[in-house]
């Protein structure tokens, strides 16, 4: 039996927020079918935000109900950044909730107008809402290794918060190089302090591919025993603060990498090509793995 | 003190065989003198192979003669196949030779016609005359971790090649990941195994980044202590069992990463780019470094 990596695509929010081509609410659903259809085992839906800041992720309460009537089976993540958003992902039939922390002031008033500590706050209610609720909560850190406003993060900060959460019982504490600017002895050294004080069931983390550092990341925190990680279908997504630099890692390029080490991932790479092709076709933008033109030569030849 | 990696760019050898445009030697000169202004501190500048076979290393002398009436004094590799190859690589000037060797008897018949023991015992008697004349060998096992012919590469079979060649006086070893097929945690159990053996100072690696693992392998080979390797100018090259896949690392990717961990790799970034903006414009087909949009844009700010 091989050991189990629990992969989450988060370009249907992370990813299609960062792309300059809004798709339709069919067009977002297509899309989230077609990552399930490959085996990937969680999706990040869409978020509930304002859809005056981020008009990418409007409608994201019908891309809910139309996966509801659709029969969807495939746990479904929403993104929410406060009260409202919460009671939005509640009422559109949200299994779980994903919010963000920040290790940066800085990054808590740019993206969130509110200080790390009011952040924290925030969190802390709605997860004590959501376990009534039976909702799980995933309390994502942003900026956990490097901030674009305030610099290097460190690393006592974003210990300090996981712990905390820890506590407080969230679901998952997710580490987020939110700018793509960890390298992987940080990660290593980062996942190994984290996973030593509360083992790693509950840890996952959220790499970009800014530096083309992505899967080295993702190595490191395998390393240090982290088997939870978000991805995006296609590399979807982009860094605000550098054009033309490369979105997540790419749901394609990490479960090839983590299945070729020999993990289990559930997803079937055939497959998968299919939903990364999709999200190229829909999006106009999207780069797709940067495995991809292997991949492809390859399972074309399997099935030859 | 920051701990030092030696880079040796391979881009003018192995980059240029892979690519479909031939360059004239003037191209050539101008592109290994780029990479050496930005600070990489050795150069694989081509191989005495036969013109027909590679056409892009024709003129590999007029490379060296015109390098020498430049003064050039940056440490100057060639690739040799065979004796006729060592007697041309030493008439031009070469300080260094690579040799390959092989790991498998599928791709030393494919590339050399030879089997890997022939291969060896060629490699031998070359490296004995070598330090007669007083240049340096570098003895680099191809496919030391999956051959496209023979399937995964047995790790003792590396381990037994690297023995002998340290025993027999090598100055380094380079185990090759010639198709770009290794995933981190094989790099690092083999190169771990062989550090403990013989220590890292004459250990060296070679990665590719056609499955998009390069960045991780290099990162598995520096944690067992691996601080040689090889990469390529703008990440030129390719992968001829899969086409449109990229090429070596990109020594872009691999001197920002290794800086940003800390490691001094005597290269300057900013010098660097200039180098891969050259070959990009050289060859018309480079990828340029993964990371080069962030980098750009980052160096951009760091002057204003």
């Amino acid at each position: 039996m091989s050991e189990r990596v629990i992969i989450t695509d988060v370009g249907p929010r992370d990813g299609l927020q960062n792309q300059p081509k809004i798709l339709s609410v069919e067009q977002r659903v297509e899309l989230v079918q077609a990552i399930a259809a490959a085996g990937v085992p969680q999706i990040e839906v869409g978020s509930f935000v304002s859809p005056k800041a981020v008009p990418a992720m409007a409608g994201t309460d019908l891309v809910f109900a139309a996966l509801d009537t659709a029969g969807f089976t495939v746990p479904t993540i929403a993104l929410i950044p406060n009260m409202k958003g919460y009671e939005l992902a509640r009422a559109a039939g949200a299994k779980t909730v994903t919010m963000v922390l920040y290790a940066s002031d800085g990054m808590a008033q740019k993206n969130a107008a509110m200080s790390m500590a009011e952040a924290e706050d925030v969190t802390l209610k709605i997860l004590a809402l959501a376990k009534q609720d039976g909702i799980d909560v995933i309390a994502t850190i942003a900026v956990a290794f490097a901030c674009p406003f305030d610099g290097p993060t460190d690393p006592a900060v974003v210990e300090i918060i996981a712990a905390k959460f820890m506590a407080a019982g969230a679901d998952q504490v997710v580490l987020a190089d939110t700018i793509g600017a960890a390298h992987p002895q940080q990660v290593r050294d980062l996942t190994a302090a984290l996973v030593a004080r509360h083992g790693a069931e509950k840890l996952g983390c959220h790499f970009h591919d800014t530096r083309a550092m992505g899967l080295a990341n993702v190595y490191a925190a395998v390393e240090s025993g982290i088997r939870r990680f978000d991805s995006s279908i296609a590399g979807l997504g982009g860094c605000p603060f550098a054009p033309g630099a490369s979105g997540n890692v790419a749901t394609d390029d990490i479960a090839m990498m983590l299945q070729q080490m020999g993990f289990d991932t559930g997803i079937n790479l055939d497959k998968l090509m299919q939903a990364s092709d999709l999200a190229q076709a829909l999006t106009g933008t999207a780069p797709g793995g940067r495995s991809k033109a292997w991949l492809q030569s390859h399972l074309a030849k399997q099935a030859g």
